[in-house]
């Protein structure tokens, strides 16, 4: 449990070092009025304001943008950020962008609208062809030639931690697969975490963002140990995905316990507020665990789930007017569906770190050993899905045994997350792994 | 014990969020060999090394200076910082800075030495009179108006936590006592964290170092609640010393965890790499914490402790050839001194956070009420500190019934840290507390 495993890990070759980062990050309700002042601090006179359409008619929306105005900033507003992004709607922000000659960013929304403002502020600050930053293998994943405009971010879901990231999500349409840009330069250089934020948001949305939350916290804790990645060719190109380690160990712990202890509640009840700021504040320490750590198997099996669905549409995530009604898994129930099946499997690799994040999300298993550890660990993931309303496995989405070689194939090309599972996720073990997820119970 | 419990402690007037940073930390053996590619990727060309006469001799010091001369870089090497740094010292240092004209700072050493090289930094960035930058009212407490130069700090203590932290101190010859610099523009860039320096640290300076850090996660966990602080006239504005926050408590009770676990051990064998190392980690811990919650009345009345001293020099803080001989009571112990008394008295204010505390330590408290938490937590330190030869109070470092009034006269003025104790700190609390503290076995 303590961060001394890590020593009798070592092996030749391996990393010695971690090298971890975070945002400034504010905590509080009420401190998306801050925004105008710290944007001042930052040095800012002209600012982009990032949201998607719904976000934009809401009170949060009108106080960010009152807050500038106030702190004397001009402020030029893109509210046709795409919820779960796609390459397109990454370029038509970044055209926005580079015809806008801001010198900062602020972003509000959820991962979509945060990821959304990360691309533009990129194509805008080093403009390039789009695949050359994505990731390998899938893009050309060149680095980042140099710093991004300042940002500040202001996350509406409990939710995707993506405040704190150096990671941007999108579809890339003509391959039918999400995949993302993965760059230090691309994390936020303030965070500001608004608790009153989630007082608007459905049940349904808390409940998949929730569940993202908390499979960054599972994932980046039984990620392959930092130690068992081989060295990097120069200190300074350790990835972001560089496998758990103490610190973020340390958030990852903390943030289930408190899924554990309130997530079911923050769903139930929008006016439960201080469940739904606990939940707010675990998904910014997942965050920042993750953003250090890196998720590994459910993550990278969720980019089929959600690029391959056929007509299932998530309720709580409505069209809005004049809207081309889509097919539509949300980010965290399409990484949750796979997680039970992939635990159960990854235990064997690291039995402790399994039974002790069931320990902390409240599982009673005082008297569990290690080799139950798998088991213990998807009963209580299971027990929360239900509790919550997440459909039963991939099945209750529109899967079947007929698509499992697609779904491993899409999954498959994932191989910067693939690479940070405890254990080698070829495609025949993706394969198994899709099938056990189909239908829990 | 979570964070749960700020919400019942708000008061009208009171803060409603809390601001955190961190550097970016690369924490593991051998990473110091990391710092010239590090340097090149921040874009220096041309650095100041500072370091004290004693570590200059070692082999970190050829290892960091091999580095960066390896990645092309042009070094200038300071290695008079003294330790326990005064006005004069980092005069002396900031002359040589200003001469140099270099584009950023490497600094290895403990405390005295990273501090320096803050001071450095900030008065050949800013030009300056001494005082102007210096925490009120000893200084005039000026806002430092800009960035300064990129600063790799890398400890060699288990220790200060001073590369993350935003903070200087150093002693005030003409006014005999110690303050301070603080404001989050001096927070090192990064911070490279090798637990190799640590073989070579006698067992005394660990044990000082040590109670240094013990004392900051204590302090920083019992800390005036962040809610409980005035709201700040604008939000930038918020100081370091915010107070306890559930960012803070995270770090501070897995560095009170490891404290517990490998203090006595890394004290008592220079050998036992894992105690060495996990007491390095916590270290840093403590440092993200306090530097982002703030200290309280240990560290204020430590000030006049080590300020006012007589004739007492610590036995491992050996004199150099050449240097004349004075009286020294190392950072750490001149803390942890004050502490068993402090905590009995504060333990009325927030009983399960003391009680906590010494739970984390390793107290066996499991029948424990709230009523003994104080007694509890003062008696687990006062075993600490026995088993690693602290002095028996401050009568073990010559202080006497006589000195009290000067004492409590001398730490009076360190507002910035009473302000943030849990209970008013008047003068006649503070010579109680000092007469609690003359004697404890
Ligand atoms: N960058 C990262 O580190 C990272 C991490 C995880 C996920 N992601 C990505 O983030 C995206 C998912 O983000 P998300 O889960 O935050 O949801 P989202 O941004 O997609 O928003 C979901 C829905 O909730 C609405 N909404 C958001 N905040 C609201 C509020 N306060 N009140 C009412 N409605 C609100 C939105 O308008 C939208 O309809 C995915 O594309 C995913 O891949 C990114
Ligand atoms: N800036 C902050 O946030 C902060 C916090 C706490 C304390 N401090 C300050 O830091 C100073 C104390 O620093 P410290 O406790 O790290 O000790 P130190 O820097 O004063 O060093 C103590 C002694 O140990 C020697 N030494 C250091 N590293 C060594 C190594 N690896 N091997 C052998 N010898 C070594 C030094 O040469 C010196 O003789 C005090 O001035 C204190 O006020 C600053």
């Amino acid at each position: 449990m303590a961060c001394c495993h890590y020593h009798a890990l070592m092996i030749p070759g391996g990393d010695t070092a971690f090298t971890v980062d975070a945002s400034r990050v504010t905590f509080g309700r009420g401190c998306l009025k801050e925004v105008g002042d710290r944007a001042l601090v930052l040095g800012l006179k002209r600012v982009a304001l990032f949201t998607d359409p719904r976000l934009a008619a809401l009170p949060h929306f009108a106080t960010v943008k009152a807050s500038l105005l106030a702190a004397g900033l001009d402020v030029l507003v893109y509210d046709q950020c795409r919820v779960e992004p796609t390459d397109q709607s990454f370029r038509e922000a970044a055209a926005f962008a580079a015809e806008a000659k801001v010198d900062g960013y602020v972003s509000l929304g959820g991962g979509s609208v945060m990821d959304t403002c990360k691309g533009a502020n990129l194509y805008a600050s080093h403009p390039a062809d789009f695949l050359a930053y994505v990731n390998a293998p899938i893009g050309e994943g060149r680095a980042v030639p140099g710093p991004l405009k300042p940002h500040i971010a202001c996350p509406t879901t409990c939710g995707t931690g993506s405040e704190v990231t150096g990671i941007a999500i999108f579809d890339l349409l003509e391959r039918g697969v999400k995949t993302g840009i993965a760059s230090i330069a691309l994390r936020p250089t303030e965070a500001l975490v608004d608790p009153d934020c989630t007082d608007s948001l459905p049940g349904e949305v808390v409940a998949a963002s929730g569940f993202d939350v908390l499979s960054h916290a599972l994932e980046s804790y039984t990620a392959r140990p930092y130690v068992r990645r081989p060295a990097p060719p120069r200190p300074s190109a350790r990835p972001l995905s560089q496998g758990a380690n103490p610190w973020s160990d340390l958030g990852c712990r903390e943030a289930l316990r408190l899924m554990g202890l309130y997530l079911e509640r923050a769903v139930a009840d929008a006016s439960d507020a201080e469940a739904r700021e606990q939940v707010m504040w675990a998904a910014t320490l997942a965050g920042i665990a993750f953003g250090n750590a890196g998720v590994h198997a459910p993550h990278a099996m969720s980019y089929s789930v959600a690029g391959l669905v056929r007509d299932y549409r998530a309720p709580g995530y409505p069209q809005l007017a004049g809207e081309v009604p889509e097919a539509l898994v949300p980010h965290g129930m399409s990484v949750i569906l796979n997680a039970p099946a992939v635990f159960r499997l990854t235990c064997s690799a690291c039995p402790e770190q399994h039974l002790e994040a069931a320990i902390c999300l409240g599982a009673d298993a005082r008297r569990a050993s290690a080799a139950d550890a798998g088991e213990i660990l998807a009963g209580k993931l299971l027990q929360l899905m239900k509790a919550v309303g997440i459909p039963n496995g991939l099945a209750g989405v529109g899967y079947g045994e007929a698509d499992l070689d697609a779904l491993a194939e899409g999954a498959y090309p994932q191989q910067r997350l693939l690479q940070n599972a405890p254990l080698e996720m070829s495609k025949p073990v993706l394969r198994e792994l899709f099938r056990g997820a189909l239908r829990y119970w």
